[in-house]
């Protein structure tokens, strides 16, 4: 099967494809990819279940003869990261980052791509075996798409996994401004089936408070974390019901950053790269699943512990909102008064509070104007004080519908307890 | 017997527990947690051999009614780095990181957390699998734990691994001060004996030379990297005996970097994460093994090849102690006169040696108050020029203890050698 | 057998590099090495195929009573990154990084180290197993080799792998300067032949524009990223064959950030670290291979898909040259005067094109005096705007000889085109 496979393929004028797939681990599971065009293209509902992308959308798609016809549109959006700070980024089909492209191995595809974008740009199909010329990087696959201009690109999926697309001209600008989106392959007979399959777009920016574009030469200073192209509390949460199989897909976008995603109240297995599915042998545990820059994750669990999870990127930094990193550590001073006489100078100018951080969202201090509060929002009990890189996994037995379940109820004596006199006596424990 | 241990669990009011470890990869080693409250709670000694945590202690527990009762007491902590530069910082029972919570699979614990700090805490028990309301997110899993209170977390034990606890709660703040430490939980039943077992906890911080305490707003020039909460030279050795199988634990509660540890003179294997042991079929070698943020990494290795063995972040920043980065390029000139200068002004300023940073060293030259020297201490061969994340594992065969053996005695030939004359003659060698 | 060769390896007074190897993963494929000094030398062309190091050259050896001599000479090195760039590095033999070791498992060594730098230095061997005097630690393993000093090191090679060498005196300075090369060590008995077999070790520098040296104190503005020493558009094409197996070993030296080497048009397979090959069963497929500071990966593929295939860092700042990250965010606005104003008073200084920083080569503006343009070659078609750590695979049909086999020519339809009207009225796309 796998030798017809490749003869299918060589068939199809997609000579390295066949090699490139034969290179995968022996034991990867078995590959089971038609001739392109042997099959009719692969349809929602029927052939796959859809991914969910939170905050996102999935591009839709025409059939033409037996292929798929998609558009993407490249062209400024003016976006909201989240409420209160807004900025001019660049994406596709008025969405920053760009829609979710959906499709099945086997699937033959065309991307008009439109350029509304005031210069050149191009697409680089992330990890896609495709042939040299559609590969994207402008000035050596083929030439950049010049502004106002609509080009074609043309190629089978001989392969299926998380992917990317993004631009491969000027790409540190181009990047850092938002041009990006997920490629999601479903494989044409589904080898490990899941309830519930998310995809999660990670990247970060440098927004200045009071500035309208995102600085994409920032190399080191970023200052919003986003999930999707929205930061937290934008960002929506994911609902599941108790004793589902879950995949996440994890792909990092970033300019500079591997990003440490930290899963609460489940270990997860790590199932495939963007380099395909790992063989069951290779899967390994974990709970903080490092996605490099340019890769991509897949992880798998059953979500069988209900209640309210973080998943988050454990790099303190990351999961909170613009901050101004030029804040002066002000632990054990009250700095109160010196900020407001500060501010009125520098927009930008914020201290940090006598004990940390979490002070300044208790005291409710309103932010620099185009800007968001330093992180959280109200949560089951109290103010969740997250921002950035953070989300909610709601796990719920019982669910007739994803939408907002609401917060979990603990059940007694399963929610951390104010010790009584009578406890810390019995215990003898001296506070 | 899984499908046991799953009833089991369920019955035990930890409904996702059985689930998540089902997620397991196929190949993991077979988990023989039984009922919590079935086996009476784990001894050291008897059902596991303690973790050896460097600079550290394991913190001590009561048995009451066959529950593990612990206290953790999170307060300001006056600590030590290394020898001359000490920072107020924030930890917990005295301690900067915490004492190391050792505890079994199948055991269930109780753990008081008494707040003495000046503002709200919480600590989230990292990579566990338990209630959702034991998470210990601020805000999602239970309120904040107010100045002055004792709270009570309560949950089984249902899965074995290396792991952390760590603040939640403002945690950019609270684990930049050092709230944060290990939590072993050893299997019930042994699946792989080692004969020494080393935990570090491995963290980064920004202390200006002159301030009181590590600045929590730092995000990217951090200038003292410590192991269990120390500095190299303040460090402890590890010391284990030729021919014994090790375990080294490596935990990663930085706010940003992904340390790659590097260990000389073995190949090791990586056994485990957080999420749990590697299947022997997905275990892989390394010499250098990456810890990336809110992560842990077992390694294990035979320890046959007797030396003295550095042990060490590879990022070359990282085994350097505080240093100010700001200080200029000097490769090539003469800047001493212009040093005592200019330190006149700012007391941070320090430049480089004509031809690197050894002669700082060397020169004895004075570091500026409330620092520590650019690195290292006095070695068996010279100056051992290294700081920071960096220790030594000491293999010595016929150990009769683990305290100091002193510096290896090299067999003959077996040390680097200046050439003779005869040497580079007979070999052809020009110099 | 693997009995039979620790038995050998305790005969050799390596009494550690035995059980070393016993800690390797039980799958692991068996490891033949004899009795050091059982086979003759190994011989390039008879015992291996020899890597090729694009841009470098293989350290010549001669061989003395059965032990292969090598020396290496430690200076300063005029090296150029790319035309137009260059910069006094520290380097081995004239050579920055210096040039590659080739042995075979099972050598014994020697290699003489002439100081010929200002200052004192050892060598690391990293990731070999050897006895602990010739470790390199510099105060640890050995004293520091002092300046205008020459030393001898000699071991036996017990294990095969991809390996480096780097000072380990000073090696925050040293190590960014650039005293580090590649040592492959060959299988006695090859278990896995490939056809082509490439070696590239990454760094990243900070050379400030007008500067004669790198500066090593940078830990976080790096602006130089370098491909054997030399970055993109100076670092050579890596020609193969289309059908061969190709391996690339990957192996990172950089102080400080771990870079995801991103291959196009295939997938890979990971197949080893420098702790040794991965059993089978542990390895992973990827499209982006990240590479840990101080670590080595190696991968494998067959290269069956013909065409010029970008090879790159895949963090976007570390694909351009030095460019001066102080550049203001120029999006949207016409900076041309204000940049031709502003290099008057500062040469560093560049401003950004109003829509990205494709423009600056496009506008072929001239760059600071000793800089490179900001990215960048012509290519087949158009401008190939990438700059640092950025190579291209060509993988032809046909090849006779490795020699630069031009630009690769797209069959038809396999290159992105402009849409007609008439294809875009076809498959109703508005634009």
């Amino acid at each position: 099967m796998e030798l017809d496979r490749r003869r299918a393929l060589a068939a199809a004028g997609l000579v390295g494809a066949a090699a490139a797939l034969a290179a995968r681990p022996a034991a990867a599971a078995p590959v089971t990819v038609p001739h392109p065009g042997a099959y009719p293209p692969g349809r929602p509902g029927r052939d796959y279940i859809p991914v969910v992308t939170p905050n996102g959308v999935t591009l839709p798609f025409k059939i033409k003869d037996g292929v798929k016809v998609f558009h993407l549109v490249a062209q400024e959006v003016d976006h909201e990261f989240a409420p209160g700070l807004k900025a001019l980024c660049w994406g596709y089909n008025g969405r920053c980052h760009g829609p979710t492209i959906e499709a099945v191995e086997g699937d033959r595809i065309r991307i008009y791509v439109t350029n509304k974008l005031p210069t050149a740009t191009s697409i680089h199909w992330h990890g896609l075996i495709l042939p040299a010329g559609m590969d994207g990087v402008a000035g050596l696959s083929h030439p950049p798409i010049p502004a106002g201009e609509t080009w074609v690109y043309e190629f089978p999926l001989v392969q299926h996994g998380t992917h990317m697309y993004h631009s491969h001209h000027d790409e540190m600008t181009q990047i850092a401004l938002g041009l990006a989106g997920l490629f999601i392959i479903h494989p044409r007979k589904p080898f490990r089936r899941v309830d519930r399959d998310f995809a999660l777009l990670f990247s970060e920016w440098r927004v200045r408070p009071g500035a309208r574009r995102p600085d994409p030469n920032e190399m080191t200073d970023f200052n919003v974390f986003s999930v999707n192209g929205k930061a937290f509390p934008g960002v929506e949460h994911m609902v599941v019901g108790q004793g589902q199989r879950v995949r996440i897909r994890l792909a990092n976008i970033s300019p500079m950053d591997h990003h440490p995603i930290h899963i609460h109240g489940h270990t997860v297995t790590v199932t495939a790269t963007d380099g395909g599915p790992l063989p069951p042998s290779a899967q390994w545990p974990e709970v903080t699943v490092l996605t490099p820059v340019g890769s991509t994750r897949d992880l798998e669990f059953v979500a069988d512990n209900p209640g309210d999870w973080a998943v988050h990127c454990h790099m303190t930094h990351h999961t909170m909102n613009q901050m101004g990193h030029e804040i002066p550590n002000m632990i054990g001073v009250d700095g109160s008064r010196f900020e407001a006489r500060t501010r009125d100078l520098t927009p930008e100018y914020m201290v940090m509070g006598q004990h940390g951080m979490a002070e300044m969202a208790e005291m409710n201090m309103p932010p620099p104007a185009n800007s968001i509060p330093m992180r959280g929002m109200p949560g089951p009990a109290g103010y969740i004080g997250m921002g950035g890189m953070f989300t909610v996994l709601k796990v719920r037995p019982g669910l007739t519908s994803y939408g907002d379940p609401g917060w979990w109820k603990h059940p007694p004596r399963t929610q951390a307890w104010r010790a009584s006199p009578d406890e810390l006596a019995a215990d003898g424990v001296e506070v």
